[in-house]
């Protein structure tokens, strides 16, 4: 079975060359394994707890969703959006916190790790909590089961927030399933095997530790100068040196083959210069990163085209989205309300079964596809637009059998020639009865 | 200035004749005053907190939103909508959790008022509290804000739920506004004057004590079933009688005029028997409730003329919420990412001030509302389709004006023929930069 991977990005910051190995460059390959469909999101709202700088957030997004696309995120394979574009996701945020107990939030790591730096600085506990923060494990709960995700590749410290989402979802399934699973319960995806790269100075690269090496800020020049920041012992040129455990082998191994690592560690071993290793391993790097950089600079001088890949993105989603939410609309009560219809379906005569009315999805020569409603006698009732998506269609054909005529509204039909409105409201309330 | 009136209705239980008396009519008789912009709506979400019943919730919300339109709510004089069909609601929601404090939520009086009754009992805290109800004065503050009402009737206990929407308020403003007051400041309207209707024991009438006076349910069979009940002195037929603090006489005062109070006074007074006073009563009150009872059973056995009703309501609520939270979005950093437009504004030669492109509202033969854009030399750009209500264009038209470009996915719009597309982008371009 095809597994639903969803992976949320944070919309803060410029990410750096430890970013890109440790997170971007696997995420990005995992998404190119077959049998997986991939959901990658840009998590603006989330951004909006932490900071309250439009202008910064507008530009990190802009700058992180190229740095994705130029890295080789393919919108063709993977779903890509905005949460914001979403606007499922908030309404779904308040299903879910509806069904949330209180407890539980207490228990959050990263709302308790601040009432103890609060405690411990004599404040009051919640002193530096705002709602956003508070609540914020609901909002991830929502991106996650929006999407029936089956798993969400996290760090360890989110691996809490993955639990809470499972139990919200059973709790929801509980109260309202009625012995459906109206959400897949998620797994967390622990990134163990990630390569974290080594910074400067031989910690984990990080922002916080002032070590990074940029990944295209900067240029080429950047670069270079930042590799020839890291440190290393201070062998001379001639010295043999030993390769294991010098953190630059470590950041040129994340960018060569096994031969190139070997011959690198055997001309260490002969006594190459460090300030030689060193423009190797610029080279190495700048073969890689390079194009990207040319392509990164190129999306960011034209926003615009990311905002179009991202539309497409949410429509892609939306067609996920937008079935699942009316679906738990129905079942929580918020339903339209609706005549109770008594449909009378025609018997075919002879023909030994009832006659119902049938929908039918087909693809035209346009290559896009479609769906169409057709009564027992074969007439036309609804035809439905061209979408991109087969999915878009079957999402429609499930609201339209899972709600009936209160799906017309804004639905992408029209009539069929000289079929009335209420024969189609009386097939569609038939389909839902024979749904039942 | 025109007033923005908001009142919010709980669509939990059925209304009783102490509801009607002391909360349905005289919001409907407010909603008439000139001068009122009256937004009424059934707050479905909230429901939700209390209730994990879906045929409950359904039934309920179905008879409330028929008792209010029996009652006489003109629907075509305020806007009523169910807050469920605003997805606006949520979105801002998340926007007002995102900026408010933990420790004033904390200090809920409904919040509080729950923990307090759980430390009594010997239990956690926060044992009986879910994030539903823990929340929920935020989600009241984004049903108050979306539409930037100025006043807001409640009962004393809400009182403090609208002080945070205006604090919330005003943080908003503060943080993101830039000077500009993004937000309206809403203000308590307390329901003092208002009649509270006593029951059958003499007691508020009230559900929770089992007192009530059912105001459709039943018919007049039921209502004459529940006067009968109402409490009295022994007084025989033939003995004078006391009006004063008579509980039947405060109930008959709210359906009589001057001249009919005086006149049942004066023959209580005189020794009409508490039997044939309750028949006068029954009387009065059936000839106020019982053609709305007819209205009332009618549209229950129709949901689906409510249902329009209510998606009517919806399309114009939105035609407000939609421009706002627009705005709110550009304000708070989720911004659509376009292209950096330089609009070749061109002067008019001689005309001695520079040619911009103009958005003209006007009115057609047709009654609608539309609104063109055209160039600086007259050519067509943009031509709106037609609106009922001219807020509608109105708010394409400031969403044109804030956003440029970006408003034209989706806009009711069509090009001016022989317009191009890059022209009109640029013309858009030209009037945001003029905004600022």
């Amino acid at each position: 079975m095809t597994q639903r991977v969803l992976t949320g990005i944070t919309t803060t910051g410029t990410p750096h060359l430890g970013n890109y190995v440790g997170a971007i460059r696997p995420a990005i390959n995992a998404s190119r394994e077959p049998g997986v469909e991939s959901f990658f999101f840009l998590a603006d709202y989330h951004a909006l707890i932490k900071c309250d700088d439009p202008d910064r957030i507008e530009r990190s997004r802009l700058e992180i969703a190229a740095t994705w696309l130029a890295a080789g995120l393919d919108t063709e394979r993977v779903t890509f959006y905005r949460q914001s574009d979403i606007p499922e996701t908030t309404e779904l945020n308040w299903l879910l916190t509806c069904v949330t107990a209180k407890g539980q939030m207490n228990r959050a790591h990263a709302y308790k790790a601040t009432v103890d730096a609060a405690v411990a600085a004599g404040e009051e506990p919640d002193a530096n909590v705002t709602m956003g923060l508070y609540c914020y494990p609901i909002l991830m709960a929502a991106d996650i089961l929006l999407f029936n995700a089956h798993r969400v590749p996290v760090g360890r410290d989110q691996v809490q927030h993955i639990e809470m989402a499972r139990d919200v979802a059973q709790r929801f399934n509980h109260l309202f399933g009625k012995g459906k699973e109206l959400f897949v319960l998620p797994q967390a995806e622990i990134e163990e095997g990630v390569a974290t790269l080594p910074g400067l100075d031989g910690r984990k690269m990080s922002k916080s530790y002032d070590n990074t090496v940029p990944l295209f800020e900067g240029g080429a020049k950047a670069l270079k100068e930042a590799v020839a920041r890291i440190v290393t012992d201070s062998k001379l040129p001639g010295e043999p040196k030993d390769p294991e455990g010098a953190h630059l082998v470590t950041i040129h191994d994340a960018f060569a083959d096994a031969d190139t690592r070997a011959a690198f560690r055997a001309d260490l071993r002969g006594g190459l210069g460090w300030g030689d290793a060193k423009q190797r391993v610029v080279q190495l790097i700048e073969a890689h990163v390079g194009p990207m950089r040319e392509r990164y600079a190129d999306l960011v001088a034209h926003p615009e085209r990311i905002e179009d890949i991202l539309q497409e993105g949410a429509r892609k989603a939306r067609a996920t989205a937008t079935p699942l939410l009316a679906e738990l609309r129905q079942a929580v009560g918020l339903r339209r309300m609706v005549a109770a219809a008594k449909p009378q379906v025609a018997k075919a005569e002879g023909a030994g079964k009832s006659a119902v009315p049938v929908f039918k999805q087909y693809r035209e020569a346009d290559n896009l596809f479609y769906f169409k409603l057709t009564a027992a006698d074969g007439a036309l009732l609804l035809q439905s637009q061209g979408f991109a998506e087969g999915r878009e269609a079957g999402g429609w054909v499930k609201r339209f059998k899972t709600e009936g005529a209160a799906a017309l509204e804004g639905a992408p039909v029209t009539l069929g020639e000289g079929a009335e409105n209420a024969t189609v409201q009386a097939a569609l309330a038939a389909l839902v009865a024979a749904q039942e």
